[in-house]
């Protein structure tokens, strides 16, 4: 099958490897319909953070073509969205909503053999707790795009949102207009924030921001940044924040722009972060988050999509095929795209 | 009248001062009954942070003397608690719970002239926001005890199993063996929860700890302590930890032993805090909390003590009256007393 193969720093290229098969008796095997290159996979792409060589991708749906032989509730043909995680779903950290830290868990696109799936095939440990079925056929390309999100990118902004705790009628700030943003903002929308305020500088992702809820735009950053916000907010502050970014700068404007009592809901993996212990108490400004349990999302999410409440998938903007991975790769790199989305089968 | 002053490290005295006045029309003047001394004096009593010289001492019930003529609801005579810090109780962070932020709110004990509370006689701005009628009279000196802690301690252990969202059922860990650490676990039982692990190595304190709810003692620190916790909960970690000191090590530990997706609730104030911000991110863990809007508790604090289901006077295991004060200190900073009360009028 073909799969792509991180190589070093800047390298990505399509390969034909064997295509995977089941190992454990809880494994499933998963035909890649759809996958797409996530905004952490340039952190390793640009050489920010080590990553092993071989296969990645960790964001799928596609269709069973083989279940082990302890895989009850999945069946070979069912249409499946995969969370990048996999997860037992019965462990005590499922069990309170957090499958990233799964105790028989872990993570796609690890560089492991057959467990990439920007490739034809992708091994899917944990089957049963992992898989979603999606229920019905036949979705069209948008849905399937939208779809593909709670893989990961949708779920992420939900996460934020919900470690932030928005709340119906707050005034929610979203740091970063990356897919993961964007999709925060969507998110607060979803769960009822009346005003949504997004943080970007780029005409195409404001545009969408505006698409998704937002009710306002501030592309100033740093000091520049707070001030507007308290300005918009008579001093005060606003009563959620999702940091969807993960750099110092961000963090800091993320905690400086909470009002008393607020929660940074953060999703993006901190680099050179470093968190005021004593400014955030004096205000009693909070912090949640880490790697999203989008599998605990699926139930809020799902019917969400398929109802077509939300269209998450419109943060795709670059389509190809894995024929063009290196491409889907630099056209993020470059900024060129704000997600690419890969036609597999 | 008579009022503790504090006149550098190590040194207070009661002092004959004026009596204070009304001085804006939504003051109240309270004549005293019950004040004493809080963990938090001792910062500034041992040299550890800066203090103004002047009057302090911020927990307090008494009787009202008289009123601005703005103040509503609050009468001349009526027996009242006050929190540690004023409020208006309306402007946006009161109306979001966090009293202690309030726009026109402050703190009691900060030196100002009038406004220490271990004296006969205090100023309380914006008294109609700050102070709670207490209903009845005729109380015993338990239920006075008691009903003054509503003023800090109580309210602020309340606070941390609040900010960790305390949960029926839930394993809880309380990091403290202070008065504030043994009204959290006062705070987790009330709260619910199933097991609570008290981390104390001090007889006295241990044994109020249990009397109080707790079901585990932990007499470790440290690495060891974050074993025990482990072989406690298979692995784990706790629902909901309640970190009550403030330093570096008791703020690591509680990082350590939060399970994944748990909230440190913090009321210790940070003193060389340093917060791993990617070590909690990858298990998602969380923190709020900070200076304990008691004001906002009082609706579930009150009608607790007032009913008997809490008892949370019990810290008070020191007993004076003003011309003690200096002892009062001096019990606490030599350890010799958990909390020391005093017998005002």
């Amino acid at each position: 099958m073909k799969a792509t193969i991180f190589q070093g720093v800047g390298k990505v290229e399509l390969q034909e490897r064997p295509k995977p098969t089941i190992q454990e008796t809880t494994d499933a095997v998963v035909r890649v319909v759809r996958s797409c290159v996530c905004g952490s996979d340039l952190w390793y792409f640009r050489g920010h953070s080590e990553h092993k060589v071989g296969p990645i991708g960790h964001e799928f749906i596609g269709v069973v073509e083989e279940v082990g032989s302890q895989v009850k509730d999945i069946k070979q043909g069912n249409f499946v969205i995969s969370p990048f995680a996999f997860s037992d779903g019965t462990c005590p950290n499922c069990t309170h909503g957090f499958h990233t830290a799964c105790l028989h868990g872990g993570f796609f696109g690890s560089g492991d053999e057959g467990m990439g799936c920007q490739a034809e095939y992708v091994r899917v440990p944990q089957a049963a707790g992992t898989l979603v079925v999606v229920p019905g056929s036949n979705y069209s390309d948008e849905v399937l795009a939208s779809l593909l999100t709670l893989s990961d990118v949708m779920g992420t902004g939900y996460h934020a949102a919900v470690s932030a705790e928005v709340k119906v009628g707050d005034t929610v700030a979203v740091v970063g207009d990356g897919a993961v943003g964007l999709a925060g903002v969507l998110s607060a929308k979803l769960l009822g924030a009346r005003r949504i305020v997004a943080f970007s500088r780029n005409k195409d992702r404001q545009k969408l921001a505006l698409e998704f809820g937002a009710t306002d735009i501030i592309a100033e950053r740093g000091q520049a940044a707070i001030e507007a916000i308290k300005k918009l907010t008579e001093g005060i502050g606003v009563d959620a924040v999702l940091e969807c970014v993960g750099t110092g700068e961000a963090s800091d404007t993320s905690f400086a722009i909470a009002r008393a009592g607020a929660i940074v809901g953060r999703v993006g993996v901190p680099h050179e972060v470093e968190i005021d212990a004593a400014g955030t108490f004096y205000r009693n400004v909070g912090m949640r988050g880490g790697p999203a349990p989008v599998r605990a999302y699926m139930d809020a999410l799902l019917p969400a999509v398929l109802e077509g409440r939300i269209n998450p998938g419109k943060v795709f903007d670059f389509v190809t095929n894995l024929d063009g991975i290196a491409d889907a790769y630099s056209a993020m790199d470059e900024r060129r795209a704000i997600k690419s989305l890969l036609l597999v089968s």
